[in-house]
């Protein structure tokens, strides 16, 4: 690239200025599933005691509460309420993930372009559009360092979120492509987060960053802070220092035509989306068998799939990336929702005696994603599934009805006093809402449906 | 390192949580030179308009003003003081160094401790001892990762500010070690910071959010956050993400009996460290030699000098850190102060000039921070000059005369009311301050000295 062709952060800020809710329009439908999703794994997460302690945290530090915290009556300012509202969407992992690079896109964008709607009374249309291009920002990064940056230790979501974060906040500004062009470059010096904190509280910490760095970043442009021209692809830039090669056709390919959004996928089970396959595998097994009469259980699988999943089970953070435990509660229980995630079905005598049935074995003829569940009894003989395509992928999505119980399930989990129907009602029209804050303002079931409940 | 050896966060924590006052006491006058001299380069540029717009950014989202903004009326809530005041130390690259990372050690460090012990009332003795541990961590992991580590991309005071501050901040809250780790391990999560921004405002984001999240990463650990056993140095923890293979050797070397606080140094010039050598040959040469008779003048030195300072000169930060601009000053100026690296010097037309005739030619043989300036007479003389330990440097450190000098000179230039005189006194008997407080919070002339100035 030479010194007068386009930054990458031109060429994004760019696109983000210029694109309008009708260029968008199309896929407005899948960036409302998105957002039900991300409102359905926030408000999931809402009474978790990691939420509980980034507000203590930030509460007393934190400036007027014009936000809303997704699922809780407490409010906070607008960057908290950002930084917290991707702690809890992502905090299980079940919000959305962009296969290619297994981001989860929406947490960090979405956290960010709800807590700014509220403090900037900007329309559904303005989030919708801020959301996808957010969403098309940060994946078409991650794409262009996939799957080196992730493999390297770099927590991708939290890395590449920053962007995204930043890209919409930029359009909800109004801000124009010089200043979305120095917001994207400001982000790219706050891009952090590691993959060795994934089973630690401290992963909430990168992607509450993300969120909230996003909006900073765009805020210090509109105020007038500058960033390097090449911030991103320079030799002392982002991707060098990253450990990167960045991939700029896939970067550029089908920009402003071809919509990231259109990949996103949505999770059925709260773990790791690698380890679905698993669940899958091991649940179309469990009507075959008697679970009494196993000895033992094999899931081979691509090297990220060992990499993250062959562990030891300490807490619930690491049963939602065990290969072990999944594959012990879809076998055990027959079901791999937030309850058998629990630190009570982490520490069950029966499931931890079963997780030691299961052995990780790699296989490098199976793609990332895919995995091989061989079954032995005690009697010798041997069953065995082997699922390509998870339930929840591209080819085996979710549907909206699902997407629904997925958030209704959530509420009935974390007990919030929020109205899941009604957020539920407002999402699907999110395009004709006027005030987008009206979403998150008055989502509280009405008293005597609270007192029905 | 097996699995049942101690940490990196870990050892690091211990020595944070055990080390009293009276085990750095012979550190302290150093830890105030440090203070001091990070206090002259704050008060410098506390009416910079970068310092101006993050304060714009953050004071509308922040909460209680409790902290002060260093040589400013307003002040901002504990997070916020302290972005804005390691912006401010850091902005004209005129802090400290420690010159074998090339770290500027108190930015994040003492803007973090400083304002926390504003709202917690620490005293002179605890700020001093959480500083000295603070610059000991951040050094540490800094030298353990170095020189690869910015030679990459990573803007070392960004992205092993946060350790220290982390530290010092998890010692002035009195954490025991167990949440001093989780601290650090937090700290790795938030650990970014480019070089390539460094000629742009964006370098200041990095560099105040290394302070911010050093805080940040303390109260969430001291709130029950926790973060990965080896977030540091596991397989897919800070280093291995950032490139780096860690020198354990050298970041345990002496631990708790030698502090890299003895190795701090500080700047007579407002220019990157690696070109006080050539400011310094330059300044000698020019009393020897009529400045209209000059045809040419090569600088040489290693590929740092050149990597960094051979380059275009659009603005003031570019300015800082150009080889020909620092020798175009010294031989025309005969001085390299703040002045010399204002706006109006960049564009002066004959420092314009006499940059072109300054040329960067690479020496092998020249070690980091030397360099050898000749310069070639329009009538075939040349004149030269090697420097290799230049002014400031620890085999020509500032005396404690130049350190006040400094602060007197920063507040002329910045025009802050604070009161250097005031300042001065209350760091050189910090050990005896009960309340550390008092040295930010009235350090304003009487009506009578002010109305003198």
């Amino acid at each position: 690239m030479t010194g007068s062709e386009a930054s990458i952060s031109e060429i994004l800020a760019r696109l983000v200025a210029v694109t309008s809710f009708d260029d968008v329009a199309a896929h407005a439908h899948e960036g409302k599933r998105s957002i039900l999703n991300f409102l359905a794994t926030a408000l999931g997460s809402s009474a978790d005691p990691a939420v509980a302690m980034a507000m203590a945290t930030l509460a007393p530090l934190g400036g007027p509460p014009a936000c809303s915290v997704i699922g809780r009556d407490e409010r906070l300012d607008l960057l908290g309420a950002a930084f917290v509202n991707a702690v809890s969407a992502n905090l299980l992992d079940f919000d959305d993930t962009h296969l290619e690079t297994i981001i989860h896109p929406a947490a960090p964008v979405a956290a960010a372009a709800l807590a700014l709607a509220e403090t900037h009374g900007c329309s559904g249309r303005d989030v919708l559009t801020a959301f996808i291009l957010g969403v098309d920002v940060e994946c078409r990064i991650g794409s262009a360092v996939s799957p080196g940056h992730y493999a390297r230790g770099w927590h991708i979501t939290s890395t590449c979120g920053v962007f995204g974060a930043a890209a919409a906040s930029g359009k909800l500004l109004g801000l124009p492509a010089e200043k979305i062009t120095h917001a994207l470059g400001i982000a790219a010096s706050q891009s952090a987060g590691l993959v060795e904190n994934l089973p630690s509280a401290a992963k909430n910490v990168s992607v509450g960053n993300a969120a909230r760095n996003g909006i900073f970043a765009a805020l210090l442009a509109q105020n007038g802070y500058e960033a390097a021209p090449r911030s991103i692809e320079g030799p002392l830039g982002w991707a060098r220092a990253m450990g990167d090669v960045l991939d700029l056709e896939r970067l550029i390919r089908g920009l402003g035509r071809d919509w990231e959004i259109a990949a996103n996928t949505y999770k059925p089970y709260p773990a790791g989306i690698v380890f679905h396959s698993v669940i899958d595998g091991c649940l179309k097994l469990r009507t075959r068998l008697a679970i009494d009469a196993v000895e033992s259980v094999t899931v081979s699988g691509s090297p990220l799939l060992l990499a993250r999943g062959d562990r030891e089970v300490r807490n619930e953070r690491d049963a939602r990336v065990s290969i072990h435990h999944c594959a012990a509660v879809a076998l055990l229980i027959g079901a791999a929702g937030v309850s058998e995630f629990s630190q009570d079905a982490v520490f069950r005598p029966d499931i931890v005696a079963f997780r030691k049935k299961v052995r990780a074995e790699l296989d490098l003829a199976l793609p990332d994603g895919a995995s091989r569940v061989i079954i032995r009894l005690k009697s010798g003989e041997e069953f065995g599934e082997t699922v390509v395509a998870a339930r929840g992928s591209l080819s085996d999505p979710l549907s909206d009805a699902d997407l629904e119980a997925k958030l209704r399930a959530a509420l009935r989990q974390s007990g919030s006093p929020w109205n899941g129907e009604c957020i539920i009602a407002a999402v699907w029209r999110l395009d004709e809402l006027a005030d987008m804050s009206s979403l998150l303002r008055h989502p509280r079931p009405a008293v005597a449906a609270r007192g029905a409940r």
